[in-house]
């Protein structure tokens, strides 16, 4: 792939496909809607070729058999990226991947669902990343992405809006939600921000002193 | 419900069946085997019925209209708990009923999936229950519960085990894992010691000095 077809594509965010569950087709198309970079991990791969979605990169340790040519036919071209580090998971790698080509943001799917091990750990690994490159997660149910710096939106009210400590999180200060929080501490496991709402149509901020946050977006079907 | 009624069943864990995705029939059927006392949060109540599962109680903060005459009629006897309190989950509120009903443990299935800020909310919170009541969670990949004090459990070689650190855990020991800790730190969203294994056929131990860990046995179907 040349660089030049990179750089156009950089305008907008990467998308990540995990190999977590699968999102409702509506969802992946809209993340799909403007042909943006996309990475798929490991086994999802046979999941996506299904779909009939034209993917740019493929990364995985590879460590069961797959038919390269056959896949390669399917999709060309297709950048495919052995990725044997044991100490990473897999979305860690496709993240790491898109911050190497000098992406700016990307957009995550298919990253939750089924084992709660690699869901949990995929979910809360998103804070480790919020000072390189901006990331969203979603599925049918949430919008998920890490807080940094102060954050600024406007929503309708009663939006749901969860705040969710990855640990202890201090100093925390908002203003536009149901329940504000001033100077005060969440720490995951014993209190955290759930099911706060925008109280009414306008802006909603959130800051915090110390300690990672992820904002979760989430309705009910 | 007599109270000799109620100390005859807690010979076994209680079940509670909360108001996420719904597990396989079979593993619901398993965790009902030994009919259990059980605990039906919320809305959840519908898709219970439907399944024609005899319940005991039935927690909810109902700020939606239900017709409790009919859901009584097909429940008896049925003990309704009204539980407005906003700070807490219904998880907690069911486990806290558990707790001053005297039940020693409790399973926990339906408790996942759907919106991200309630199924982290409701696997994290285990852990501050783990002095109080021995918790297990299920879902249809994951079986998870919170360490406390030394864990020993023998396991088959090659069983997944991932150490979930809620927060900051320091001083982690294990013996019998493919990949030991020594006097480990692990920390979530930074270095949590996912996708572990049982190294050979015998007893895995676990400990920590100092901090909040979950352990999850989880398999892909």
């Amino acid at each position: 792939m040349s660089s030049h077809h990179i750089v156009k594509e950089k305008q907008e965010p990467a998308l990540i496909i995990a190999n977590g569950e699968a999102c409702s087709e509506e969802l992946l198309g809209q993340l799909l809607e403007w042909s943006p970079y996309i990475v798929v991990l490991d086994h999802a791969i046979y999941r996506v070729l299904e779909l009939g979605i034209k993917i740019d990169a493929w990364l995985g340790d590879f460590d069961q058999q797959h038919d390269f040519e056959a896949i390669r036919d399917r999709q060309h071209p297709l950048e495919i990226v052995n990725t044997p580090d044991q100490e990473k998971t897999d979305l860690e790698k496709g993240i790491d991947f898109l911050i190497e080509k000098g992406f700016p943001a990307a957009n995550i799917v298919w990253a939750t669902g089924r084992r709660q091990d690699h869901a949990i750990t995929n979910v809360t690994n998103l804070v480790r990343y919020k000072d390189q490159i901006k990331l969203v997660m979603f599925d049918d149910y949430s919008k998920i992405f890490p807080l940094a710096g102060t954050f600024e939106k406007w929503y309708v009210a009663g939006t749901p809006i969860s705040l969710i400590p990855v640990g202890v999180v201090e100093g925390i200060e908002t203003s536009g939600l149901k329940y504000n929080l001033n100077d005060e501490i969440l720490t995951m496991g014993h209190r955290t921000g759930n099911s706060n709402e925008a109280e009414k149509d306008g802006i909603v901020r959130i800051s915090a002193k110390k300690g990672d946050m992820l904002i979760m977006e989430c309705w009910d079907l």
